[in-house]
């Protein structure tokens, strides 16, 4: 049987080009003794991902060249030389990139059994919605009533934070570029600020007007002009939660931070980066927690959806130009 | 009885000129029930009174234009109207930048009775010591052995978080600007680089050559390049404790912040801004803890001392040359 895959040669510098990413096909090998065969569903792509192309190692080990990249995928069972994974099982793990998977059953874990899509589980109640989650409510200690800027708001991981946000009662203000993000978020009661055509100064204004009172935190997805923004609009003790900086991923350049670090003095404020890998112990509280909120539709997880393995790379490429509302997926 | 004292009747752009500072001379009224008089013996200067004269309101009240100054200073009580505070009796308020002080006897209180020199109360025992102590212990919860970055390490605060640093055990290297507080640095056992003519990278080579481990904690009195340098030499899970950024205080226009904020997440570091005057309440525990180390003398309080009221101008704006190891003060 054969899998295709995807590789790539080099490590792109600034934004990948589309030629970066190779398509190949192999043919696979026998089952060995504990392994799995597995026709993946639906691929995961994620902003992280870019980071591991960078040849560097960060938080996460580099993508080795010529080898099929990786990343979450759900998928069906199809073959095993396991005892504990019979075939038909729907299973999520980490060989995406690809359409068949081999690999030990040890690295495979069975789907959940809430009431949702198979794909909720590279979504919102994935990895992106326990990084919501976690963010909030570990890392920015978030407290009912609390006010929260969310930038990234309608990205798969914002999408999310907002609405756990606005659950606890205070005011939530998500930052988005497109309009169609800017009305998404309006339509679940999420005061929507565009950072298009706004420099940090005019973005501050922006933001001071939907929240006068200012935030008592900010999740931070994006950087650059929105993190100084946010700096600006911050309440005495605010909790900042870093989660990502996609704003600068595929800069070659370093560029300056916010001129205003001060604010962070000023405002007594505490901003925390995170890895949601660090706190992945969490995930059976989450998944108890959100799941059943997810299945009753209580949470809107809004999907961006590719069709076809060849449209994974223009899938992960459209991330940075912010194409996505809610979780970008690729449907096999 | 006359009292002397000094006022600004504008608030300066930039660094602030000597002649901003006007001595003034004025007669005492009568004392009225429940005040004191007290002649002042000892004055500090201190960074965070440069933001006192922006004319804004930070954490703090801006200074009243052509009004007395403010700050921390000891005396003796000269003369009482209050029957808890008789003649004689060593007291700590803040009418600062004055020869004779008049003020209700509940903005006053007596010197604890550490054995140590009155001057202790307003450095290693006063305010600075206490802000040392709270970012290293309460803001940065540093652990025995933790690795620690200090800079403005020679300075008020910094002379004393290195030596509290170092008798938990870990490598403490310290950023300071003279060859004089290079060499006290030295002389208690802490590592001294020099951020003197060294851009951010440099200064981050210097400090991974210290400390080729990384560090667990940097407090924070400098900001610009220094925080810069530091970001770039955190280990995994590392805390900031922000208590001043003095690289910035004079400045007119904002300047960019550190271009490599994206450590903060690859480190899952913690950075948090503290203002001391809320901890306050744990002073006495500091007192308790601090007081008897510096009266067996086992903590070295190093002074730089002008004399006489007319150079506590000088003095403060000595403070942003550098040009004070450890606490700077005025001796009346």
């Amino acid at each position: 049987m054969q899998t295709r895959y995807f590789t790539i040669s080099d490590y792109p510098q600034g934004t990948p080009a589309r030629e970066l990413f190779e398509l190949h096909a192999q043919e696979l090998p026998a089952l060995a003794d504990g392994e799995v065969r597995i026709r993946n569903s639906w691929l995961s792509v994620d902003p992280y991902m870019r980071g591991r192309m960078s040849g560097v190692t960060t938080y996460i080990a580099p993508f080795a060249l010529d080898a099929p990249l990786e990343g979450a995928a759900i998928g069906e069972v199809i073959d095993s030389r396991d005892p504990n994974l019979s075939v038909g099982t729907k299973v999520r793990h980490m060989a995406g990139w690809r359409d068949i998977a081999q690999l030990p059953a040890d690295e495979v874990e069975p789907l959940p059994s809430h009431d949702v899509p198979e794909q909720a589980y590279l979504g919102v109640l994935g990895m992106p919605g326990m990084t919501a989650w976690t963010g909030l409510n570990h890392i920015a200690e978030m407290k009912e009533g609390d006010n929260v800027l969310v930038s990234g708001a309608a990205g798969a991981v914002g999408s999310l934070a907002v609405q756990l946000a606005k659950a606890k009662g205070g005011t939530v203000v998500g930052i988005a570029g497109t309009t169609e993000k800017l009305e998404w978020l309006k339509s679940h009661g999420i005061k929507a600020v565009s950072y298009r055509d706004k420099d940090a100064a005019q973005l501050t204004e922006a933001l001071n007007n939907a929240c006068p009172e200012g935030f008592d935190v900010y999740y931070e997805n994006v950087g650059g002009d929105c993190l100084e923004a946010a700096l600006n609009t911050l309440k005495v003790g605010a909790r900042i939660a870093v989660c990502g900086l996609i704003a600068r991923y595929n800069e070659n350049e370093p560029s300056p931070g916010p001129s205003n670090m001060a604010m962070i003095l000023i405002r007594r404020a505490r901003m925390q980066g995170f890895i949601v890998f660090d706190h992945w112990a969490n995930y059976p509280q989450f998944l108890d927690e959100v799941g059943p909120q997810v299945a009753r539709g209580e949470i809107d997880y809004t999907e961006t959806v590719e069709q076809g393995l060849e449209r994974t790379p223009d899938a992960f490429l459209a991330l940075f130009e912010g194409a996505n509302t809610g979780k970008m997926l690729v449907q096999l």
